[in-house]
């Protein structure tokens, strides 16, 4: 088990970074793993997070999760923290992933509960704590809800924060009533942060304890996402206006193009085909945008992008 | 139809009221909600809405709720705004409380979506417009998906706003994502008010462009809101935190008792029994607290009040 | 209380009637009514029911429900059992109406949970218990689960069953699972009547044990589910099919027209308009059909009815 | 890809085989598998399914999964068809162990759809057409949406009946409406077969027009079923209800011990420990029933194993 868990209070913004495909074939474009990592380095974010839902984690093969692993930890090689996703709904495969994670030098892992069955509260609690003691790197909890069909409560996360080796959650539920109530009954636990999936609300939940955001548009505009964290902290309300407004800009443009749930997923990786950083290719079962969903992309993509070079 | 909504700008701490009741046989306990509105005027709040999910209205008769409509409007005498909620399955019942309240002096009313069926997003645009068009007062929307089971989504928000006599929205979704998208694509309508249900948020909704909350603590302790909201408006930070961090002792200690999801009216009715505001009876479906329940809420609520005395 | 409970065990076809309306302007057609019902009388009905889902109670006013009411009871006078729903989210509006329907001779009422809040089982027991003890007819629960979100589970049905006034449940969950349990856990109470509410599936279940159907689609078609009933009973394997496949011809080109889940709804008043039985209007939330959508109606109502007049 | 396809209508019952494990570390109990095979086919059983829900499929390593696909075909040896589950949310591993399957000698594959993200009808059907287009043995689809968070449409399933690599639908969902539906559109297809999950409605099913059933129990007493599928092909309503009532008696007093949607599986894994047939270890995220939940299985399972035997 980890010692010095003390040493992996996560603050900041730390992108769950996309995956990036050679072609429909799912090979790893390595070379545009190393492309994109450089652009986030250079972003100023303060940590990468890999095999997360924006990471299609789940619709990969286990060898390409273990490729990516190896070759993000090999990149990065010690300049950010590196998070790796190890939700699976076999704790063996999750175990598995993690062993790979550490061996590569990750900091820490990110796990959601298993997602095929629908689990009771007591039943969440007991998988956790059972994977937390048998894993070699502290563990993040992942509250996901909309995915895995369990909300982790309020309750369960109380009880799971005094594992020594869970130190903090990444909460995707959208859902700040139950995020305030984790920064209250949490608020004098200094060594267990709270993260934010969702771009739109990370400024406020970090106005009110909240500890960053793991926020998929900063795999195209890892600036803007820092400089926003950074005027939050500054509680420079101006600045976070203007920040906001383009953030919201992103959410409402380019993750809202289609029909169906995968629309995020879609038109972020398309983005960031634009911007030059990745192949624009995604895993079944979902797929890459037709021209028509593209050149709406394009449009945003650059307006937007016009508008951050211009401020920052 | 309304002229002059500009005049119905709301801004501020505007609490769902409790609706007192004289016991078991459901009839309206007149006295208390003369104790009641007086103590919520003494504690500055910007408005009350009567007839929302606190105030039980769609657990009691229609003779009640015109009562109460007559009863509030009387006692209020335009020292503050009087919303009242005409959320009903049938418009024409709907309309007809709206008559009622305009009547009365109302300033305003408050409908959600007809809750019975399951609706489409057009079918709900249509049925608002309709409503809209025939209200003699201006209309808030209520977003309250859990309870009716639609969402009022972004797109449909911003077609209804085009409405002359649509004000506002009051959202109740707990998802700030889904907020703070409203916030983002009505910036430039000064006209009209995006309110917040769940207290635990109405800070961070105000500081990132929110107009206030509808908050059912405010029944309770209407001085701590309205210091919040006071607090919030002046960025003072500091002040922020301790009165957070007692509205989230309300909500973590008063609403959490029991095991449904009505823990919340019925923690809070009882609450405001223990202040000696109401009697603490509950509407069918629901049945007051036992002596066990009842228990833990003179504690909480002693402990609770002494706290906020002691700051306020 | 009702003494004599033993003489409402229902068996058979029991339509939930539609409320036919003179105009958008929500009044009752009460020549239609009376149309409708003789339509109904001579197809060979066991009952009508009248004030439910299909009959857009809750969209109706309480003038409205009580006018047919009356209207319906005088007018089959005696000839068959008439059902009432009662459904509302408020128990003194319930009251209320199975008073009137008391007064105009009615069989029995039929009631599904308040659906404006969600309740727990054991407060779903006790308002069910509460409400039937203060009613002056029978009662059948109505479990309709994705209109009330709220499932009456085996366990609270069991409980319930032991009211002496209490008769009956309409299932209109589709889950014959959950049907089944039923009919395995309540085989030896032969005064308790379980009605199925989807057409799709009565054949399958009074197979199995059930007491009949109330099915939408009898109220075009009397005489065809009145048949397939009869042949249901007689296990007249031959005669099931060639009905069944009509059934299911009306079921998937009548309610399937439309994109909403009010597709049902609509597909259903415009099919009674085009056989002349009662005008096309429906009560807000919902539309009328527009003509592109009336032109399939009026082809598949032709058809289908071309075929069953073959037939029968 | 599979020609052929006409040797493989699957009628009859098809058991859900438990996946047997030697201990909480979750090695395959080999010794147990051959019992539990021979078990089944010497109750008559018509083909078995491995690696489905009731296989705990998601919750084994994939080394496990394809060490009992290899054990399952070696035991098997041809006697009666095996179907084996590839459901899995990358289409790569799917692919992988549908190739294990087709070496082993398995007769056809059947997938869920993947289940981490949300899809729509469009992604569903795109995605079941790449995979059965590179699979080499037929499919089923596996319609299973509590714990997919997606329904195979009526619609989507017809349109992936044209696929010539597709070959039956197996729906968990409990919903007879869709059932009754796919039975009615599909009736012409005779090479399509459409079976059914819950054990409690596989009798009325097939009398509908069924296939036959995907039942857990039958893990536990092969002969009921089997009898029970014949009772209903000659449609013995006598004995259908003696068996039924068999069938029922397991469904409440197995699955229902305990306060988790897990109880289905904890019953029956306990249950077949208690008849000496596996032990009764659980994968993560479960756990072995406790002491006093055993006790009560033990208590039902001989019962009931006494009125079968007695009976068969």
């Amino acid at each position: 088990m980890s010692s010095g868990t003390n040493q992996t209070i996560v603050k900041g913004i730390v992108p769950p970074m996309v995956t990036p495909l050679l072609s429909d074939n799912l090979s790893l474009d390595v070379e545009s793993v190393h492309r994109l990592l450089e652009h986030l380095i250079a972003g100023g974010v303060h940590g990468v997070f890999i095999l997360g839902t924006t990471g299609e984690s789940t619709s990969l093969s286990y060898r390409t999760r273990e490729l990516l692993i190896n070759e993000t930890c090999r990149i990065v090689n010690g300049r950010i923290p590196v998070f790796v996703g190890i939700t699976d709904t076999s704790i063996e495969e999750s175990l598995h992933l993690a062993d790979v994670a550490y061996r590569a030098g990750a900091t820490a892992v990110v796990a959601a509960p298993p997602f095929y069955y629908g689990l009771g509260q007591e039943e969440l609690y007991k998988y956790y704590w059972a994977l937390a003691s048998q894993l070699p790197l502290p563990l993040f909890l992942y509250n996901m809800p909309s995915h895995t069909k369990v909300n982790i409560d309020r309750g369960t996360v109380i009880r799971l924060a005094e594992h020594p080796n869970i130190i903090g959650l990444k909460d995707s539920s959208a859902n700040t009533v139950y995020y305030q109530s984790l920064c209250y009954v949490l608020k004098d636990k200094e060594d267990f942060s709270l993260l934010v999936g969702p771009e739109e609300i990370t400024s406020e939940t970090i106005l009110m304890g909240g500890s960053g955001g793991v926020n998929g548009g900063a795999n195209m505009f890892p600036k803007l996402y820092v400089e926003l964290y950074n005027a939050t902290i500054a509680r420079d309300f101006d600045r976070i206006r203007v920040l906001q407004n383009l953030v919201m800009d992103v959410a409402t443009k380019i993750y809202t193009i289609g029909s169906y749930g995968s629309s995020y997923l879609k038109g972020l990786k398309s983005a960031l085909s634009v911007l030059g950083l990745i192949q624009p290719y995604i895993a079944p079962p979902f797929n890459t945008f037709e021209e028509k969903e593209m050149t709406q992309v394009v449009e945003s993509v650059n307006r937007i992008k016009a508008e951050i070079d211009n401020l920052l």
